[in-house]
């Protein structure tokens, strides 16, 4: 019988997931039941968004412990009871962290159809990253031509796609990253106007100096000390985009911070949740835009690729550490 | 020559305005110049915004020291030089903490017209306050029907309309507030669903048991620990409006509070800030609404009167400390 290697959840963290959290097993493939695909995985993603999963049982997309790790990935279907997918059709998914993957249809993202682009982007510049950055800057930002448009995790996977997304909108973009490789790839790869080191810049006076005019959107995926240095530079109207809460370590109790209502208030701007499973209707629609923007070359991406199934255990603490360069993925 | 009494700002207040931020002086009236238009004053409005106006040179309607207090009044012309305005019509303008005040007609809100309504109504339930809670209920809050409304400060002046409003959308509203003959008017008066003491009550708990569907909207004036409570409890897609702070003495500088970045991320949910003279637009569309709903007795509203122009230097500090039963207001 075949096997299948697997990547559990053994315990629950409370803050950063890291390798103590999984263990790597191996088990048998049951005969595939009726309604049922199975998938031989090539991509796995490592996202952020895991240690909410992890950590808080309460969370939108949360995994118990004992479950196969949570995960998009890209794979190839081996085998279908299914008529809508086909032995040798490629699948983006939520197939977890494993080789070889038995789901439902639900579990399908989608199908893809494009041979002219890497099936790997579809995890990242084509997938949740890519999907996020550009619903999310464009239902919850309303940019506007000339808005100053600030990011936080620039380079991150995210965070390069809404840069890029700004400039074909016409709007400023003034990134926020942490290492000087990173800032030269946001503005080398990722065309950045402006780029802050928020380690070694004086952020307050940087991010004063890049936005003399305020801050119109500030896409962040941060929250904590960088959080608070852009909110006090909102511009009237201002919309902040939550995305994601990267620089905090854990929620529980959740910590103190300088508070937003009163810049809320006076810039009467807008603080506004992002998660992207609530614009279902739309991901065709998105991804056949940055599809078209990615052969057109106005869409570029880097990816930070490790080898083996073994590799994604220490990867979530990785992201955390600010350590990968682009779209984090896992080979396999 | 006629005398003019004019309470006078003599030092900017970092926390809350008192009595030894204001100065009661007589002045001559000058003859009135063309363009200019000469009110006597019956009635001076006191309200939370105040403080910011005073505190923060940034502030939005900042006032400078030396400066008569800037505050909303409704008087009779007594003398004019501009043909819109002629002696004996009933205006509500910026006319400021004063007798008799000489201005132009820039500083006029509105012409009362109505003759069937109080004159005071339009600062209280006809005006700032009622027009704040119609235009930031509606605009931000879009409450649908069945929506859950937690009004802060809400047997206040523009919290107990808000309560009332949200009723007549078909929400269920749940009111704060601090005593319990405030309580009692919140139930009796402005028709509120449940209503939480959150001097006496364990808020948490109560809140919990007041909205267990969750908050779809929360109108907030306090920022705070009440708040603090609230925000745990927001629904998915709630909307928070930030409409003052009443409960945080100083801005400066910001006070500590948990972060709300994952409370916004995990439930979808939307803050926002909301100033009225953003809204000028829709004013008088709100008022005639607004009338009409006092006439048809569908809204109600107290006011707390003090006789004098000296009561109003002491009057921003006891709202503070949640001394007023509904709109503050000051009687010439």
């Amino acid at each position: 019988m075949p096997e299948n290697e697997v990547i559990r959840v053994i315990s629950r963290p409370t803050g950063i997931p890291g390798t103590e959290h999984f263990q790597l097993e191996k088990q048998p493939l049951a005969e595939l039941q009726p309604g049922q695909i199975r998938v031989c995985n090539e991509w796995l993603s490592v996202d952020p968004a895991m240690r909410g999963w992890l950590a808080d049982a309460n969370n939108y997309a949360s995994v118990k412990v004992g479950e196969v790790m949570r995960s998009l990935c890209v794979g190839t279907v081996i085998e279908s009871t299914v008529s809508t997918y086909n032995k040798g059709d490629r699948l983006m998914g939520w197939f977890g962290w494993q080789t070889c993957a038995t789901v439902k249809p639900e579990a399908v993202v989608q199908k893809i159809t494009a041979t002219d682009l890497p099936p790997s982007l579809y995890l990242g510049v084509l997938g949740l990253n890519g999907i996020t950055a550009a619903t999310a800057l464009d239902k919850l930002g309303s940019p506007r031509q000339g808005d100053t448009v600030v990011v936080s995790t620039a380079a991150g996977g995210v965070g390069s796609c809404v840069g890029q997304l700004a400039k074909t909108m016409g709007c400023r973009t003034v990134g926020l990253t942490s290492s000087s490789e990173k800032v030269q790839a946001c503005y080398e790869a990722f065309g950045y106007d402006h780029v802050i080191n928020y380690k070694t810049d004086n952020i307050d006076q940087a991010i004063k100096a890049a936005c003399p005019d305020g801050v119109n959107v500030y896409f962040d995926n941060t929250s904590g000390s960088i959080s608070d240095s852009v909110m006090q530079h909102l511009a009237i109207g201002a919309r902040v985009i939550v995305c994601g809460t990267a620089s905090i370590p854990s929620w529980d109790p959740p910590p103190m911070g300088p508070r937003v209502n009163r810049i809320l208030l006076t810039r009467r701007a807008r603080m506004e949740g992002f998660i992207l499973f609530d614009h279902q209707d739309t991901y065709a629609s998105y991804v056949e835009k940055l599809e078209q923007l990615v052969r057109d070359k106005k869409l570029t991406y880097r990816e930070h690729i490790t080898d083996g199934l073994h590799t994604a255990t220490g990867a979530i603490a990785q992201l955390y550490r600010g350590e990968n360069l682009g779209k984090r993925l896992i080979r396999l």
